[in-house]
């Protein structure tokens, strides 16, 4: 696939994706759904990538719809010309290759949480609307201390959508969930660190520095095997008690013993040099 | 209705219900009960109304429930007559006027919860037992610097009403939860921000003049309607699965597009001046 | 019992158990297991006992699986030599003297938040692997800022094991789950309390020293029963929606107003006097 509205890379076990409409500080359109999501099925279907990093080009992560998007909305709805589609409704989206982790995740924002590898974002600037809901459903948020976050849909009349009423406060806690989407309000990186929105801040400079750092950790220090099936439990995990989820995580423990991963996690470990995982 | 034990004021979209008992901290009484919740739900109906703020005169928020209703339990305990009623039963609140959001939500304590307003509490004080219980409910919690926070409970061996043991986990998670209940022991508002049981602390001084400024963003930059629709999602998706939450937010955000709000929402944004919504 | 790995000691209400393999930092064995299993039992079962304190002898707290153990592990796999056992699998636990709060609790290593008295870690320096995965069971942690916390699962080439992938998310959210889990890297105490993962940090000098204050203000100014119940609600209050659980802590208040620690609650509270509780 030929990208036009996203970069698409992969070096040293790392796929790096940039949103990349700078002019428009990355503002979402039907196509750069398409292009990101069949970026990220490209990553998690290619052996040679184990972490994927996304961010943004320019000034800004992700602005939201494009205006255009939205005003073309309200002309065909204004116009009565039957059923409107959201700007990116779940068919604009590239078919996943890869199946839903559980039924009860079966949604196509929720896509990156299938991936059987770690999905970072790089957070370099300001995200809102429909980039802040989709950078909830990655597995890591690293903030530039210029990124910026705004729900902004109570201030255009519109709503929460694809699920960020049920991902947001089970990352912030409902109250703080309330605060954000109720007011639209802009908080900075040091407010969405502080209600659990990113998992750390750090200076712009040295974003893409430390996220790299971070991937290259989890690329080469790490089992992707016991990530694979750590990330499987985490999400799964939200939908059964914790008598079920025990049994089933002495289950994948027990499987794990046979695995070359555990073989070469002890022995690179009593010989101290750093492992060589092949990720079975 | 005639107020005794509070103050009900409406001006500005914003109503404001202030316990009125200062020279008990605003200890709670049945008869307070009954006149908060007949306010909110004057609230609740009040198409004037946009933002519900509530707060305590004096130097405290609500110092729980009244040490004389107490005594009186224990006398009809120790003599035997029967039936003891809490001093707060769910019988003693008034009738709400407005059916809960889910069943699953359907308890007298949660009613602020299904007002489709936003509810805020400015904590000008202490707040303790049966208070710290009701706080719980509200969406978002300002605190001034001069706030203490105790569940008290343990300390005159009674236990947690009103469902606190269910909500009070989901705002600052179970450990926190046992700290606070097994302990009764006093935090201060700073403590209580770290944890997640307030949003924000502010300057005592500052107290109401910031909280009014939030609700005044709220009632004059928000959709009412966006806020209506997505404060009954952050509540009812703690019962749904994501695939079904997420399919939910998208049938809303289609019902968004025709809106009055949406219109004005992005005419404002492309003209570059205040919104003025209407609510539909 | 004699107890071998593990030192026990009851006094002031408070009983105190150490992991004791100083010179492994702790690392845990299922002969270790077993003793503390059985020391949890003992004290669950102590009339005299109403908190429990967890520690470790010297620099750690506990290291996790002893390494010996997992060599042992991999040569049974490579030998093929029929089922292989985990060094701590249910089994190798002491028989639980008391049934689990709700089946969907019912697994070994939640056996401490089913034991009716507050369960407090104190956490004296390094954490890692299966000692992390225990340490998230108990109800509160303090820790020495000279404390250190990993995962270590991924760089093993193993797996979250005993429910931790259910048990974390709940402490931390599913981000800061994912980073630890994933990672396996160490993060310092502050880190650790920013991210929910800890209840508090305190000076090392101080660790003990605080946490027996707590320990003695749990045991002397709050009532047993009022926190066994309350112990019991928060953790099966996981399984139930909010009009489940309100009704039940209403149900449970009424009860709680013929009990002796109540008229002892109040009474001490008018009479300006530590309580004297009795623990019904």
């Amino acid at each position: 696939m030929a990208y036009e509205q996203i970069l698409y890379d992969v070096g040293d076990h790392i796929a790096t994706i940039t949103l990349n409409r700078p002019e428009r500080l990355n503002a979402w359109t039907p196509q750069m759904g398409r292009e990101l999501y069949a970026a990220f099925a490209a990553a998690a279907a290619d052996a040679a990538v184990r972490v994927i990093v996304v961010t943004g080009a320019g000034r800004g992560f992700c602005s939201g719809a494009d205006m255009q998007a939205l005003r073309d909305i309200q002309s065909a709805a204004k116009s009565g010309g039957g059923e409107v589609a959201a700007p990116d409704a779940a068919g604009d989206l590239a078919a996943p290759s890869i199946a839903p982790l559980h039924p009860a995740l079966d949604t196509p924002y929720a896509y990156p949480q299938s991936i059987p590898k770690p999905v970072l974002a790089a957070i370099n600037g300001p995200v809102a609307g429909l980039g802040f809901t989709h950078m909830l459903y990655y597995d890591i948020r690293i903030a530039s201390d210029r990124a910026r976050f705004t729900t902004a849909f109570a201030r255009r009349g519109l709503i929460s959508e694809h699920g960020s009423s049920w991902m947001l406060p089970r990352l912030v806690g409902p109250a703080h969930a309330c605060d954000l989407l109720f007011s639209g309000r802009v908080i900075d990186a040091a407010e969405a660190q502080a209600m659990g929105l990113v998992n750390a801040v750090v200076p712009h400079e040295e974003l893409l520095p430390r996220v790299y750092e971070r991937a290259t950790e989890l690329a080469t220090l790490n089992s992707p095997r016991s990530i694979a099936v750590m990330k499987r439990l985490v999400y799964t995990h939200q939908f059964v008690d914790l008598a079920t989820a025990s049994a089933e995580t002495d289950r994948e423990m027990l499987a794990s013993f046979p695995s070359e991963d555990f073989r070469e996690g002890v022995a690179s470990f009593l010989e101290k040099r750093p492992p060589r995982f092949v990720g079975r």
